[in-house]
Order: structure tokens, then sequence, then C-alpha cells
């Protein structure tokens, strides 16, 4: 069976025809990739373009070729085919599809090996930062072609641009794996996301499987396919599928979760038994409750704070040690952690101003924290953080723990119960769990339960590239999560209320967060 | 299962989606059609076009349409979606790419009703009458290319013709199924002939499926598809394989032999049971004794011929009664079988020219027999058969008979022993048994056992068109027939040396003609 077949590049041999075995090339070539594969009964599919090369390449190489594949259920596709002995690569691309950033990873389909990564901002940005933007002018005249050009172009021009780099061209690419969430896979396909965001919330499509890369217009090799990673839902995307496929936690024996702190909150909790899936933004009262939290990471990016509680000195890291010019969320929530424990914020998260005279300015009616003043910036004005920010911090976290909360009580078991916390997503990718703790944003366990997964949702593409089984999974994964459509009652609104706190109101359930608070 | 859907136009009413069940647009209507097609595991292809389409197109129809549908093995395919209530046809295209002639038929695919037929030459014919010249310039510079786009522009302008004809457009054909022998088929695939005429004689491909008519150059809606009949070999074609599904030969109980006289002779033998075939033009010792004998058959073209016994007078009838311009070989076998009667020729097929002085003339130091004089014909010249003529038909229907009988010893039995003959083909499909078997070409059994098919291709083709099981029921004979490879060795020789006289040169096995033939 497929899982047997370790790699998308498989190098065959056919036996050569004769009087007595007059089968068809391209006939022969599926049969000996089926005896090969040991998949019974085998439907290959061979392009026309690739089906015209096949007699020539045959004779030349002496029946001896290196065939790449891709699958889609039960159909397979012969993305390239070399001779035996030739030259080249086939290269494989693993697309992180995010709202902010999008990541390209090329790698050797047949060894795995990373060629290389690039990162490059999502251009649809340029229409709006935020999904719901997007969506509206989806909606207005050319707005979808609009979007669904800018990303196409976008991915094209910079997979050009990685794969120079490699000394790799973009025709040598035979298989991508895109995982984006719900709305940004529509654009890339090209799909109105317009019932997304309306009730019932309806996708176009939930499974888009196996594309030809040349019907998205995407440049690569002729016969080349992508892969899209499919979705559950409006609110729970591709990329959470990938991170669970990336974590592990649909074949783990004990239950864990898995926390995709994005634009959303999407919660995965199961094992290898079974899985449930929520997420945050699919209620309404929590709309704007977990929100963009401070800028993408990047160089330069604020990621760490640390405050020493005597002196009050904000020692402060950024990515790649650049020159600071924002924060992104992993450092919002250490900043909340630590200037809590230091006695700047209350327990609602209110600043403390007399805590630290100097460090708090009064900005058009409201206060804010000079967390950098402008001498100490990248680009001249200072970095401050508002009370509004953290507000929107602390809604997001709330909303988070809620959730949490209601997936675990919804099959009966507590959040001491899990054994493993697997925290990834764009915001979730610098997290450092000490610190979400404090601020009561995931529950006070032992740390060694926290696992940071980086980028997951490209962790998961690549998986696809390397390992062919691995679309039995994901559909597998798909057809076994049950989606809980969040009940927003007066049950939830009372634990998120008391989630508003920090860490919680509750101080019981935070001990270790407890002991550091400061005296009241 | 697929044998329980009897048309590709498949009407579904789809729940609408609900909080409660947040099926994507494209997974709910796959599910609906899986559940009214009753098929497990479905896995239904949406191309991106339509995909595009789906959700405006649900809404407005109140989620009920009307699915067009193909399929490729495990794999079906969305080729068009309707508005339930919306007018218009889904439209399907039978072709019978034939070497000569190419006949095209639209029906609807709904009902199987036929709008309409066209038959046009083979743009081809330009480049070369015969299927090895088409071979040869294929090999040289763009020829395949020249020759692939002849045959593809060809079948647009005519399907354009055809379907305005009948208040229809090419847009509307969402379904075409092609039978062709496997030369034809190659270069309507644009995929090289070279190595078909090449020993060990492989084509590229024996089974092509289902293509997208796009990436064939074909018109027609933007998910159409083409279904491409399989061949068994370089000598066995798609167009074999749609005559014995439109005779119906696989299914029977009692055995049955398919004879398609064409440009080679083709004969299957089989029952329900099994199926064994047999090409005459793959032994070299035949090599031009099965040839194309007269003009296909078409207004004008004399197909039948009677004779007096009596006065020697000709009675000739042509198709359409239109002005005579040539003989098909259905009148050529008429016109052997009734000048050996009436003792104009003798039983090595010698003309007789004393037995009906006038009628023979000397041209080229050859004797010729004037079949009709220039001020009867059409286009002014006499139509003439030369003796080089009736000694060509002679090896073709002795190759013919020697090949029925080795086909039925391989299996053990004798060719009484065989309950029916269906003889189909360009050259059969005018033919009267009565004739053939007055020469020897078909064995003299009782006439009712003969059933002349008429174009069988087209019939085949239609019938993909219209019962979407045949497409597991041509797999089904492809993968159950077993290639009878002719050994031509001393054995055949001298069957096939006994054959070669009229009607053979043990009379005894022709006692209907032995009675009707003249006293030596």
């Amino acid at each position: 069976m497929a899982e047997d077949c370790n790699s998308w590049v498989v190098p065959v041999t056919l036996s050569p025809p004769s009087l007595q075995d007059n089968t068809a090339d391209a006939d022969r070539l599926a049969k000996a990739l089926k005896t090969r594969l040991a998949v019974d009964p085998f439907d290959l599919h061979i392009d026309l373009e690739t089906l015209h090369r096949i007699p020539e390449l045959l004779r030349k190489s002496n029946y001896s070729v290196r065939c790449t594949l891709a699958r889609d259920r039960s159909r397979w596709f012969l993305t390239g085919i070399h001779g035996g002995a030739e030259e080249g690569v086939s290269v494989g691309l693993a697309v992180d599809l995010g709202t902010t950033k999008v990541v390209l990873r090329a790698i050797d389909l047949s060894t795995g090996r990373v060629f290389g990564e690039k990162v490059f901002d999502n251009p649809q940005i340029d229409v709006g930062a935020d999904i719901l933007t997007r969506v509206h002018y989806a909606g207005e005249g050319s707005g979808l072609q609009d979007l669904h050009r800018q990303i196409i172009e976008a991915v094209n021009w910079h997979a050009e641009d990685l794969c120079r780099g490699c000394g790799l061209t973009p025709e040598q690419v035979l298989l991508m794996a895109v995982a984006g969430n719900t709305t940004m896979t529509h654009l890339f396909l090209g799909l109105t996301p317009y019932w997304i965001i309306r009730e019932p919330y309806i996708p176009v499509v939930n499974r888009p499987g196996l594309l030809r890369a040349r019907d998205l217009g995407i440049r690569a090799a002729s016969a080349a396919r992508v892969f899209v990673f499919p979705n559950i839902g409006s609110y729970f995307g591709g990329d959470v599928i990938a991170g669970i496929l990336s974590s592990g936690l649909h074949e783990m024996e004990q239950t864990a979760v898995l926390v995709d702190v994005g634009t959303n909150a999407e919660v995965v909790l199961g094992n290898r038994q079974w899985l449930i899936a929520c997420a945050g933004a699919a209620g309404p009262a929590l709309e704007g409750g977990v929100t963009q939290m401070g800028t993408t990471a990047g160089p330069g990016v604020i990621d760490r704070v640390r405050i020493d509680s005597e002196t009050r000195r904000f020692d402060i890291h950024t990515i790649d040690d650049g020159s600071p010019c924002g924060i992104c969320g992993s450092g919002l929530i250490d900043l909340a952690a630590e200037m809590l424990t230091a006695g700047m914020i209350d327990i609602r998260g209110r600043f403390l101003a007399d805590s630290c005279p100097g460090r708090f300015v009064q900005r058009d009616g409201a206060q804010h924290l000079v967390l950098l003043p402008p001498a100490e910036t990248a680009d001249g004005p200072a970095i401050t953080i508002s009370q509004a920010d953290f507000d929107s911090l602390i809604r997001s976290k709330a909303a988070m723990y809620t959730i949490l909360e209601t997936i675990a009580g919804s099959v009966g078991i507590n959040l001491q119960e899990i054994d493993r916390y697997f925290v990834a997503g764009t915001f979730g990718a610098f997290i450092r769990p000490d610190s979400a703790i404090t601020i009561g944003m995931l529950p006070d366990l032992p740390r060694e339960r926290f696992q940071v997964l980086g980028n997951s949702s490209l962790e998961g593409a690549t998986k696809v590239l390397t390992s062919p089984g691995s679309l039995e999974v994901i559909d597998h994964i798909r057809d076994r999560i049950t989606y809980l459509e969040l009940n927003v009652n007066q049950d939830f609104m009372l634990r998120f209320s008391a989630a508003k706190f920090l860490p919680h109101t509750d101080l019981g359930r935070f001990p270790s967060v407890a002991a550091r608070l400061p005296p009241r």
C-alpha cells in the first residue's frame, strides 16, 4: 500500500517490450510502478504532455527511469519522469499560506533535504491586514480576481527567487503542498470567500485535493500538482490540519491538545482514538476577542521582554538582534507577564502608572506604556503599548483559556488531565509557555507538558512532500474530527469573565503564578 | 454501483446548509451525488472553473441542480452543472475516427436522443490515404503536430457545424467518446505512431482513458471530457472494442465472432466467458493481403451489383441512387460473387473475357472489366476493375477466411460451431453476407447466423454516452481479451493457399455455393 512507499520519487526499471509482450509504453510504465509500489488496483494518470515524451525517454534510458508521483485518493499522477542516469532533482515546495506572512520551503522530493526557505509578506495586506477586509474586497468588482492574482504572482515570484538562490528553476518543482486558513486557501484557489463569513458560514470547498499547478497559474513543471490542505469549516482551516499532522497528536496514546494561536484561536483536543476541534472566532460574542496581537515575527521585532522587579529595568530582545521595530504576540505576552509580576499592572490588566514613573505617558486621553523611546527604535517613533492593546490581549487570552476549558469540559475531562499541550500558529511560534501561563492564557501545569511547535503549518506541508502516506492520514484526520460549535451561552460568558483577570479570578488554579505575584 | 445509474445526467437536490451542517458547497454536492448514485467511496473531481460557479448556482437554484458526470475508473468528474429549472441540454458527441471518414453523432446525454450526425473526410487523407504514409509523415519535422492539428481542427469545425444545424453550440458538449484504430487514436492525441509500425509494434498508450477536451484542443464546455477507447495493441484498436461493445458479443451465452473488415481484418471470437482476438495485418506474410478494397461508401458509390446469368446484363445500385462515381468493398464483393456464378471469372478469379464480349478491355497490358462506360458515370471516365483489383480482393478474402479458421482452431472449434457472425467495420457496413459467402470470405452457414452491424464504432461510442456502466464493461472487455499473435507458419500458408480459390479448393465446405456454380 501507499504507506510502504516512503518517497514520491520512485525509480523503476521496465522489462523491454517484445513480440510476446506488446503492452504500450504508458501501460508498461504503470504496470512496473504498480508492482514496485504494491498498489492494486493502481490508477495512474499521465498528462498528455508527459505522455508525448515517454516513448523516446524510455528507449533512450534503456527502460530505466525515475518517476515522480502525486496522489489524490485512489488516483496517482505522474508529475515527472527522468531517465535513470539523468541529472537533476525533483523539487517539492511547501507553502505556509499565512494571512500576514507566506513561507516557502524548497525540498528535494527524493531525500527530504531542505534546499532553502523564504518568507514574504502576503501581498493582500495592501487590501487589508485582516481577513474580513479582504473578504469584503473580494465581493466587489474584480476584487476576488485581484486577490487571487496577487497571491499567485507573489508565490510565483518568490518561488522563482528561492529556486534561483538554491541553483534550481521553478520548472523543477513537481509537487507543492499548501496549508492556509480557509479564507486564504479560497483566495489562493480563486474561490469566493463570501459565504465563509456569513451565517451559516459555508466554504465553497472542504477538500480541494490535488490540483494542476497550471490551472492555478502556478509556474512549475508542466505536470506539477498542488496539494491543498482540506479544511473542516470556515473557521477551521488547512493550517490547523497541517499542525495536527506535524504535532503527531492524531497518533498519540494519551490525550493532548493543540492550541493554534493565530488570528483565531483554534484548539484541537484528542488522541489516536478521537479528535475534537473548536475555533474561537465562530462565536459572535468573541468577535474581536481574539485579535491580531502585535506585529508578526521578523527581524527587529521584540519577541522577549524581561523586567527586573527591583530596578524595573526592561531587558528587551529582538528577533535576529535587529533594531527594534515593533512587538509580536509572544513579546506582548512576555511583557504582560513581566509587568504583572513586577506589579506594574493590576489583576485586571490596568496600568499602574505610579509603579514606574516615566514609563507611562498620556496620549489622546489614554495611558500608554513607553516600551522604547524614539532613540532606541529602528525607524524613529517610540514603541508604545496602549491600555487598549492590553485590554485586547486580555480578552484574547481569556477567550483562549475559556475555549480550552469548554472543549475539555465537552468530553468530561479537566485541563490537568491533558498530557501534552502543543502550541502552534503565527502567534504561537515564539511563545514562552511560562509567560502564557503567568497571564492565564494556558493552564498552570508542569512546564514539560508544553511544546512549542514553531511553524507547524510549514512542517505539516513539508510532511506531505516527504511522506506519501501522510495524504491518507490527512483525510483520516479530517474525517475523524468532530467540530464543536462554540455555544456562547451564559455559562460560557461566566467562565470568560472569570478568565479576564490575570491570571484568573480563581488564583487557586494558578499556584505557581500566585506565588510570584506582588502583595496586593 | 455505477451500473445503477442509467445516464450521465443526474438531477440532485441538496439539503441546504445550516449551523448544524456546515459542509462546504462542493462537498455537499459530492455527498448528495454519492447518495443518489449509491457509490461508496465516491471520488468526485470538480475542475476549478466549475468550482467557481457552484456557490452562486446552488443558492440561485435553491440547491436543486442537474449534474452531468463522467468517469475514469474510480474517479468521477463533474463535466457540467445547471440549475434544476434551467433550460438547455447536456450534449454528448460520439466520434467514429476512421482513417478515411470521420462520423460525428450528437446526442442528448439525458435521454440518448440523437440530435444529428455528420460524416466528413479525415483531412489527413491529404497527407496519405493509408495509415503507413501518415505514420512516416508523422516522423518528419512537424509532421505529427500537423496531423494532430488537422484532425482536431476538422473535428472542431464539423462538430460546430453539426451543433449549429441542431440548434446547439459546441459549449453544450460535455462528453465525447472517440473510437478509432490505434494509429488514428494516437494522431488524435498527438502521440507518435512511430513505434506502432516497427517491431515489436508498441503503442504509446493502450488505455488513454478520460481526457480534458481542452487539453486536446477540442472546443467544448470548459469541463468537458473526452473518452478515448482503449486498444489492445498496434493492430487492434479502440474501434474494434467499440464494435464488441456494440455487438454484445462479450455477454453472449453462445460463441460468436465479430469480423471487422476494414483496412486490416480484425476478428474477435468468444462469448461471455472468454474473448480471443486476432488482427490480419500483424502477420508480415499478409502484408498487402488485406488492403483497402474500393472507395469508401458514400453517395454515388456502387454498393450492389447483380448480373443476369442469362443476358449478362449488369444491374448496378449506387448509394442514395447517386450518379456512379466508384465502387466500395461491398460492391466489389457483390461483383465478384455475381461474376463467379455467371461464369465470368474462374475459380482462381481470372477474368473469362470470352464470357461477355465487350465487357473486357486490354489496358496497359492487363485486362480490365468495364463496369460502367464513361457516359453512365458521374465524372466522365469509365468505372473499370482490373485483374489486379480482383487478385487483391481474393488475397483479402482468403486472409479473412484463413484468420477465421485459425482463430477458431486455436480454441479447438470449427466455423460451424460459431452461432453468430457479426460483420462490422468500414468495409463491412454494407456487406451482403450471401455474396461474401459466395466468394468464400465467410463460411457457408445458414444466413440467419450473419448480422451486419453497420457502423459499430459509432454505435459503441454512442453506448458510452448513453450508458455509464459501459465504461466498466469496456475495461472488462479489454482486460479479458487474449490477443492471438498470428503465427504465419507453413500450416497457415497452406490454408491460405487453399482459400485463394473461389470459394475454396474444398468445394465441399461451400455446398450452397457449389450448387450455384456454372459447370466447369
